[in-house]
């Protein structure tokens, strides 16, 4: 990705700010590569609620992802984005019988089953359908080796049957027969970063696989292993081993495959494909002090990246900021570029690009070679609330008005987890480049959208006309 | 609206839940009595960000409220509601020269300038249209009385014009004859309880705008003393005393008409006039055990009402929550009732209501005479993770599928403080009860939204066609 980032102004073109923007040559290259080095019986489904954009999704199915779906909604999208019904695994606690006819209706791949009572129900839809389905079941697991920070299992949670509690549900199965069993899923944690747990978490798995294959004497199709892989965000996070996990699993998968003949290994994950690629990307509209403190106002925040804000954030660091400028004259910096811009051509504009460097929140995570003389900054966004901070106290190169403010790992959980309508701001752009080519493969928002499937009533006789006050 | 209450099984009607329900009634009797008891002098503005439901917001206006908007896609909506644009105000600080430019062609009421630099950009823009623009300049006092405990000022805060940097800026309005300056604003926190620290706070933003007038030599026609009135959400919470702000600020108002003829006192308020009139209402889909908890599994959950999760949250306490049970035949229950509801219509449905009580988290906070049997459960979304968790192991009487789960003090920041396409489900409805119809005021999404400006990309010659596993 170095030769694009030297060149990143360059691919964000004319495009006005707030947007997110994709490198789809690394996707493929990253996601391609993780899929050549894998073992054939292990399969990867892509998690859709990571990036829910259709043009993303398309382009993961091309590489050989299958896809992993939450809601009827995200059924729709993952067909829009060409996924074939069969790639479809549907998993969630609250699968309403709409969204269950939906799915065994297009003949979806399969579906987690996370409880008896939803598996009758299946069963009683797929019956009065006159039609099969392929269903796994959920386990919550006695334990969990995972030594993940958000735990999925291995606690009391409302995902899946326990483990303790699976007679029942394989009772309950003998009683289905419009549900093909397909075999397990576990899913123990999210955002995990130790290959070493992730291995142990596999392990036990496909130990408890086994257990059940024994036990209820049904054969496993697919036992799905979860993911959780994760990807570093801070400065004192160290990358997750991917060598030790490819062949750590790829031993597990041939040592399955004697017991457990023709059986598939499903991986499910969205962050780690997608995180890495993706940038937020906001400009400097205003800088100001208060009280001996530096602030930069950005013209996107919270609204369009929550994640990056502090609100519900245990670790209280700053994420990885880039600064970038355009040497352009005065006129175009500031907020207000927008207008000026009008009148300028893209090529004008680019005379040069002078990356400011990449910096951690800490000091000394600092480049030790770093010249340039550095200040301590909080950037904010455009919202008249303190939740609104993305940087806070950081050290960085001094910011104009006009700087580009880059937010990388930003492909995941972006703009599909933000409160995108809070305060009335146009949801932002997503550009995808890919091949040599920048798409817009999500338009800007406009004011419309905030009036969508609103309506006015007929106001009161009392109202008062014109100006109230 | 404790006769509502009674009834409001029969008002949701046959509504598909999750939904909004607003109860226009509640709203008009609680904002006008808030009106009627103001002395002249006070105005009062919505913060349009509280809640940006258009039918919503164009009740405010007819019952005498101006509006408070936050970006030109608030303006819009404000515009749409029926506002006249004298009667809007601008804050916010992030606005850019386009934003402005709407502003300033509108002839909006005041825009609050955040710094000498928004100043400048104001009043080129309002030079270069060739009209006058009403502005206040938006202060960041020295010292903060408010209590509040999310300051917006008194601190260093990105937000308006430190008390002692403000020599710059009445340099710079001299050269600004565009810009009619209108007096101060000052907002020093929000969701404030105590009626005293709110009158202080009021008290001292008056004595800032006698310094700022007798310095500087500009006459004040407003002054903004912002707003931050709470609403008690949580058990341990104290309703604030309305009567003795009301009587304070009357009684700052006739002082403040003494020293500063004609001037205007304006409060800006959001939570407090919406909040209490709405409800989320979801129902539960499935009841379920793990290692000894137990769960409900409701329809609806932090992708839209966040601010009923525990993200973010300071306080780890519940919110209070209603259960309400229709009296059904069982197939009308739980996960699917949403394809068993088709044929039946509303009035044969509703035969009976249950409403089970309202129940603090604690419990010490129950009623001594809840003759029910309770039992501790939490109550999750149907997002996979663990965030979307609205109540915590709360005591509750028995929730079985189907029933109803009302969370009260809904109004405000709810759907546009949440992110409505995570997992892709379908934006909530609201509704809206006024004077005996209630009205749709935002249909049901659909999963079109999804998609809504995205577009796909030619994919690449190395795409599989059909089923990719």
């Amino acid at each position: 990705m170095v030769k694009k980032d030297e060149a990143l102004l360059e691919r964000f073109g004319g495009h006005p700010t707030p947007f997110y923007y994709y490198d789809g040559d690394a996707m493929h290259a990253h996601v391609s590569s993780l899929l050549a080095r894998l073992h054939p019986a292990v399969r990867v489904h892509y998690a859709l609620k990571a990036n829910g954009n259709v043009a993303l999704a398309g382009l993961l199915r091309s590489l050989g992802c299958g896809v992993e779906i939450a809601s009827a909604g995200e059924l729709f999208v993952a067909m829009e984005a060409g996924y074939a019904a069969e790639d479809v695994l549907y998993a969630g606690p609250g699968k309403t019988a709409a969204e269950l006819s939906e799915a065994v209706a297009c003949g979806i791949g399969c579906i987690h089953v996370e409880s008896v009572r939803e598996l009758q129900l299946l069963e009683d839809i797929a019956a009065q359908a006159g039609l099969f389905v392929r269903a796994a079941v959920r386990i919550n697991p006695d334990n969990d080796l995972s030594g993940a920070t958000i735990k999925m299992g291995g606690v009391p949670r409302p995902f899946g049957v326990d483990e303790g509690e699976l007679d029942p549900f394989f009772e309950m199965l003998e009683n289905c027969p419009h549900v093909y069993f397909q075999g397990i899923q576990v899913y123990t944690g999210t955002q995990m970063l130790k290959a070493d747990q992730i291995l142990a978490s596999f392990a036990n798995t496909l130990q408890l696989a086994e257990r059940v294959q024994a036990r209820y004497g049904v054969a496993m199709r697919t036992v799905n292993l979860g993911g959780g892989f994760g990807v570093p965000y801070f400065a004192h996070e160290q990358p997750l081993d991917m060598e030790q996990v490819i062949d750590g699993l790829n031993e597990l998968a041939e040592q399955t495959r004697s017991h457990m003949p023709g059986v598939s290994l499903i991986i499910e994950s969205g962050r780690y494909l997608v995180a890495q690629a993706g940038k937020y990307v906001c400009r400097a509209l205003y800088t100001k002090e208060s009280k001996g403190e530096k602030f930069v106002v950005a013209d996107g925040g919270m609204n369009h990246y929550v994640s990056a804000t502090f609100r519900g954030r245990r670790l209280r660091d700053n994420y990885p900021v880039q600064i970038m400028r355009r040497q352009a004259n005065e006129r175009e910096m500031g907020p207000n570029r927008h207008t000026e811009q009008k009148n300028t051509s893209v090529q004008e504009r680019i005379t040069a690009e002078q990356p400011l460097g990449e910096f951690a929140s800490q000091i000394s995570e600092l480049p030790a070679d770093a010249a340039m003389e550095l200040e301590t900054v909080s950037i904010v966004g455009p919202l008249c609330t303190p939740e609104d901070c993305m940087v806070k106290k950081a050290q960085l190169p001094p910011i104009q008005e006009g700087d580009y403010i880059v937010f990388p790992n930003a492909g995941a959980y972006g703009l599909s987890y933000s409160p995108l309508h809070f305060l009335g701001h146009a949801t932002p752009m997503e550009l995808l480049d890919f091949r040599g080519e920048v798409y817009v493969i999500r338009k800007h928002g406009d004011r419309a959208d905030l009036l969508h499937h609103q309506r006015m009533i007929p106001l009161p006789e009392d109202v008062v006309p014109g100006s109230v006050l």
